[in-house]
């Protein structure tokens, strides 16, 4: 049995829900998206999102036209408006990612995505200057720079792979990140500018970056990396499968770039990882599984020792990379899928948003925390085999001595909340139901109802201000157990046996 | 095992929502019953809406006063209008009853209730047929006369009883129904007017209406009576435990007027039940239960055999009759208690709300039906011991032959919806909590999770058109399973086995 | 002065609310546009919507993909289900258009718009004609037949022009809607399917649409073309300015149909203007003023006469066929801008819907109706000079014997509501604000508050059931005047002069 | 001319914002009241709100009950948590006022008002007191001493006069304050109490209580009064006419206490005129009027120089005082009517609540100040004659420069609102309607169009950083006036001559 502390060992960081990712930001016009963001925002509570596109033509930002025969350039911000002040509405604030290329500044036609998008450096970089000018001009004129200056800017996604940045070209990266980084500290020196935003794998970069930055004297404020332990896919018609690494590789990840900076002038730098997930494929079912969320709960547990943020990527299967979703679980990235229907792993990163603040333990398979009021809560996970050699475990218990309250003796009241291969677990239903690819009103509804945590309460007797805490995990367990101390106000006249009227012998 | 028919034995009646009570209808003007009465309009549906006190002082209604020296009466409709809107806007309509008496017409000063109708007959019958007319003249110019004519109108409140009308005087109620109805009939002749509203124990009071009516040649166009199944109360403070009867009692109840009736000229007369439950207080716990909901559900599935209505009384546990509740559990009738938290009897309405509209078998335990759609729906439930002698069984089992879809063999998919003492039941965690009287925001966050449902779904075999249930049902269940043909979509390389990447031998 | 007639004429068409053209219908997944909608379904409430794009590779319909070495399709119903959804839960149907060409069933590469649509025949008939079948079949399913067959199906969109069909192939229009008719004929033979939906100045491609369906059996369940009266664009950059014909021409072409099929078999279908407008360019600022409200008052007073429904094009601003707006005013077809501004011509159509069923009187400046509950309603409009030879009279009166509730004597409460330069404009107000392109928030408070119609009411005496009402226009005025009995509730004691306490002189 | 200054003379106070009345607590329970409260939250945004019946019997948290031969007193705050719960989530703080007295804790039998709310001395002080701690100790539970410290708690309400405290004993209410005073603070020394809730006419017990405490040593955190202006009643039925004093002399009564607790140990107390209005009766039908709402302008302009808050009584009309009200306009105090028409007064709030945080300027007539953007808004206000022998001027000028803008010279965007006899003035409409009591839906929504403020925006030229600015004020006219400089984004080939497709002669 595990003694939990009485008193907190530190804080609980919250890197873990300092940031989401999001399909294109176009995609925050629609409704679906707007109503799946404020349900994560009401249970979760992100503090920035971050996506691509926001200089895309979908966006309609980079507009030239000819008049008295010259050729000029309008800076359009109508939907650019739209999309934040959604934002700011739902209480998240963009992380802002500068890219793609607009079709009409770009060198070159290279596109990546069904949407296209340009990802070719602009044919002039004084134009591009000017773009990221005017949109950051536009930004603090209409949100006001107290607002602006708090929301990081980093410059493209991913330039370290051919898919993303023409040829990978380093060189030409940091000609971007230069023009772009000036022009950003000349519209408002308080904003932050930042990068690389590679991708696993390319560890290197960011080390080059970091002798050009100090080289050049080039203003950065943030590092920024990603971080997924998938492999290579094996496709399927609209779908892929994948082995993955160890989810503690994802730690290393989030390690990488405090160890690199260790010693330089960027030691201190925030780091962000602006993307991470198992797999980086949008068409992986393991990402609806309730595997997914158990895989990850230690990640989100430890996740705030290593980075400052770190970007589940993404929040809704709203995604479109590779064109329209042709089912309802398609294998997205998304907490939720289409029409909120919750995910396992979203219900890891609810069960996170309602642990406390203080620290009071932390081990491989749970996590314990006190809120202010004297609630104690702990998040508990089952291990998990993600080589798929063996189902996992089928059974895993667990034994905790928790603080409870402020008196020797008494009651706690416990509540559990649990997702797995059968509860909260919209996945499994939908399987039996038979996969409906587009499901009907009523079977909706009927998902909606499958997603939600089974909940189950009981009384735990307290001795020597503590509670005896015995937790059995199913499969690919995620729970969520909350303790209060009992204030019993059962009148003395209370006596469930006369509930029927009867008569009552003397106790 | 019993084998459901294929065909549909008849259509379920919906008498069980024609309508439900409510506490006196002034409360209809608060926020927290608006939004428990959408809910429930939302879930289940009524159609119909019966509460005291429309006339009472508290609808500011009857309103003399002096002018040049004389005494004169405005009848004033500013709540009664608001009441009405409300209703309507929610999509049920109001069940008139005409009482209590306005403290100004009232020819005493005996009042009913905490919040002090007045029971006594008018000191002037003119005033009073005055004041119908004007009200229903209103409603009708207000809502037009083919809305209000589909609104019974009831002619008081079980006037046998002293508490509700001074003395029982059973010819004085004669008097005011006859002044009433003809008043009524003289707005309009298409309205419907009907009484006498009489409590059980009264049976002969209903015969000797008839007769009086009839030999009057009074308007009737309906009768209606009550039916509970309690004992004499034992009080504690702020409550009372009493003893029940056996549910069949309400049946019996239910069925006396049409077999008092048969034979008269009102043999076919509707017969409403306007109001309805096991105790008659508004303090007895039993309703907070989940044996309530096992003891109510053979009445609600066989009920429209007897009657054209039978109104659970009441929605919500806003009522006051005795006062404000003290605690948020306090016994009250409430399919909702305050804040809206659902009670187990809550959901056997929401069940029942789900049932189809073709009837294929009922049973002691159980109901069975189709939805158009093809759907099958079984309510069970588990039997309960209401002398309390005995807990009732621990388990009960069930074992049906349901006939699913239009293919021989294939698989059903089946979910399920259970209430019993552990899930969805709230009062169960209020009492692990130490039934906390006002509970804080937390906690009711919580009884509103403690009060959902607990969901299953699993996947049957279907064999020469049947799938073949079992059903466990633990200590006063009561369960909601439904059974949809599977249409399978899952396509030909979808493999389970490869989620984690996988290769997969030949199968 | 008109005297207006006591007795209805006739009843009002309602063609002009019978259908309302969209953006291409992937917008509505947006939140902004179902925000329009929804205000627009509350103040006006259209029947059906109809736009382009139902089949274009943003809705994601068609997917081909390789399984075991075979090309194979499937057809993915996400959006579609998404926007169908929407439609209907704000009471609109659909009015389909079956169109354009999935990028990969495309014969061609020619797009139209800025988002690509493919306007070239399939590249096999077989396969297109597969998805409309599985289209057609989906929606039965999902929505019942007894719904879907309420929606007109149309095939394409302006064939006769070399933009929006490749080469304006008539003989290729004719085959594609003949295999398309006689698939949807093959899905339910009650579904309703027609063309040829052809833009203003190709009539004769209806007669020899005609021609052909009688001579191929095809079947065709009502006709479809276009009316605009706009002359050639003069473009500036981002916009255009046209001239434009006289309103009646909108009604000429209106007529046209009925006209050129008098005599054939298919004298008696409905004919359905499934997009009229001023201008047909989305960017001529003529759409966002008062005149031009004024101008369209005398066409929706009398298109009913001529047609089933005239659809206007577009309800909103959200509409991206030549990009994404660069300004809040960009002269869109919308009755709405971005962001739900409510632009004059939206107040026409609000003003319509609140005409009342009785046709009591119509002139060459006025409407007269009357509701069921007795109102008579005026609608007025000022002449315009449509050359902009003249800015169009400054003042012009109007005076009217309107006969008024069903006593010889009494007043009538007057209201009115009032759009013109000045008012109900927030054009104007943008104008001096200094046209900001994409305003702040207190600026779109602002622009909504200017948007409101100017209201005012006053009492009129009536003698002989009649009142006399004088109404004098301002420029480019549009005018909605309610008239209803007044019952004077007033008591007697009332005394506005001793508002203030003084004693008041006998009367 | 009036040249209003560059620069600021200091900072609007907002003590006109800091409280607003209700009727008894107990309504906000209602949906109405909690839908009326919101839109005030929306548009004027109050800090706390203040209202009778806290402890009276209709919130329910006095019940004595027998238990085991003995009296015993529960309390319960079931209806008390409802209270503030709906208050917080709508942004207001309670402004609590102790009392009534519960009927079962009372010595006597005399209440006030219809809803008979008790005025006598509790029958036991230590009963009382154990009340009030019970009362507190369970507010600072549920919501923390930190919020529950910000509530001011004032000791009954005008026991200076014999309707409200039984004889207007003035020694019984001392010894009523210093009982709940002391008991208050043994709960937390940092709550806020306070008293003696004096209306008009008693001065001196002001005096008297500040003598008091000191000589016995009670705390008292702040001292509140009542303002009012009106004379004696004329009644009519269900109302009254009464004569006004001048508005100055609310201002007089405002600034009283200070003036009498000058040198004393309280000059530095907060000072809470916990009630104001011109009539203090709930039937006066100049609450209603256009003429309220510019006699009260100068008293919401200056009120702050003299009080800490000024809580207008009351935000509703529904009060109920006097009972039901009989009409939808009946003379109530409300801002708004039941149903949420806005009344003249509702706008002059609303037009405070958009004046800017630096003082420009303050006359007779009117109030400028700026918003931080730059904006400059203008309150005017027509004068009025309270005497009612003459109607007041029907034109009221006023011509002001004023500084907008940084640049010297350019355009000023100018936007009104205007409130007087024919705008912004539902009642006016209403009496046009013939005064329905009841009215129909229809009508209620014509009366929420006529209750908007007409508006109107014109451009000004800007010369030397200044506009000049002419308003011509109606009779009785209250009127706000925004001035923000223009920032020109017309393009340069705009040309609104063009509109028409007219080309255009060189310019």
């Amino acid at each position: 049995m595990i003694s939990v502390p009485a008193e907190a060992t530190g804080r609980l960081s919250d890197a873990w829900r300092a940031c989401v990712g999001t399909g294109r930001i176009e995609l925050a016009l629609r409704r679906d998206y707007q109503d799946s963001l404020a349900l994560l925002q009401r249970e979760i509570g992100f503090r920035y999102i971050r996506g691509h596109g926001l200089l895309s033509d979908g966006m309609g930002v980079y507009r030239p036209y000819a008049y008295e025969g010259a050729r000029r350039v309008h800076h359009s911000f109508t939907y650019v408006d739209q999309v934040v002040d959604a934002y700011l509405g739902l209480h998240v604030r963009p992380f802002l990612e500068l890219g793609f290329m607009p079709t009409e500044l770009a060198s070159g036609d290279q596109t990546v995505f069904w949407w296209r998008g340009n990802v070719t450096p602009p044919r002039s970089y004084d134009e591009w200057a000017r773009l990221v000018r005017a949109t950051l001009t536009h930004l603090v004129d209409r949100y006001g720079i107290e607002e602006v200056r708090t929301w990081p800017i980093e410059v493209w996604n991913e330039p370290n792979l051919t898919d993303f940045w023409q040829g990978a070209d380093e060189a030409e990266y940091h000609r971007l990140y230069e023009v772009t980084a000036r022009t950003v500290k000349d519209v408002d020196a308080s904003l932050q500018v930042g990068g690389p935003a590679i991708s696993p794998g390319a560890d290197e970069w960011l080390l080059r970056f970091a002798e050009f930055a100090e080289r050049r004297e080039v203003p950065v404020d943030f590092v920024s990396r990603h971080a997924y332990t998938s492999g290579p896919a094996r496709p399927v018609p609209f779908g892929a499968y994948q082995t993955l690494a160890p989810a503690r590789r994802l730690l290393d990840q989030f390690a990488r770039p405090r160890e690199q900076l260790k010693g330089t002038r960027y030691t201190e730098l925030p780091v962000h990882i602006t993307e991470f997930n198992s797999s980086y494929r949008p068409d992986n079912p393991i990402h609806d599984t309730a595997f997914h969320a158990a895989y990850l709960a230690p990640v989100l547990a430890a996740g705030g020792d290593h980075a400052d943020s770190f970007s589940y990527w993404t929040f809704s299967d709203m995604f479109e990379e590779s064109g329209v979703p042709t089912a309802l679980f398609h294998g997205g990235f998304g907490l939720l899928t289409h029409r909120q229907v919750k995910k396992p792993t979203y219900h890891l990163y609810a069960f996170m948003a309602r642990m406390g603040e203080e620290l009071l333990e932390r081990g491989d398979d749970h996590l314990v925390t006190r809120h202010p009021d004297g609630r104690v809560t702990v998040l508990a996970w089952a291990p998990v085999d993600e080589t798929g050699r063996t189902p996992g475990p089928d059974r895993h218990t667990l034994r905790l001595s928790v603080p409870v309250g402020r008196r020797p003796r008494g009651a706690a009241f416990v509540r559990r909340s649990t997702v797995d291969e059968e509860h909260g677990n919209a996945w499994t239903a939908w399987r039996h139901m038979g996969g409906p690819r587009s499901p009907r009103p009523h079977q909706i509804d009927l998902l909606h109802e499958a997603a939600e945590p089974a909940r189950s309460h009981l009384r735990l007797p307290v001795e020597d201000f503590r509670a005896d805490l015995g937790l059995t995990l199913a499969r690919h367990e995620v729970t969520l157990v909350e303790l209060s101390p009992v204030e019993d106000e059962t009148p003395p006249w209370w006596d469930e046996r006369r509930l029927l009227g009867s008569p009552v012998e003397p106790r």
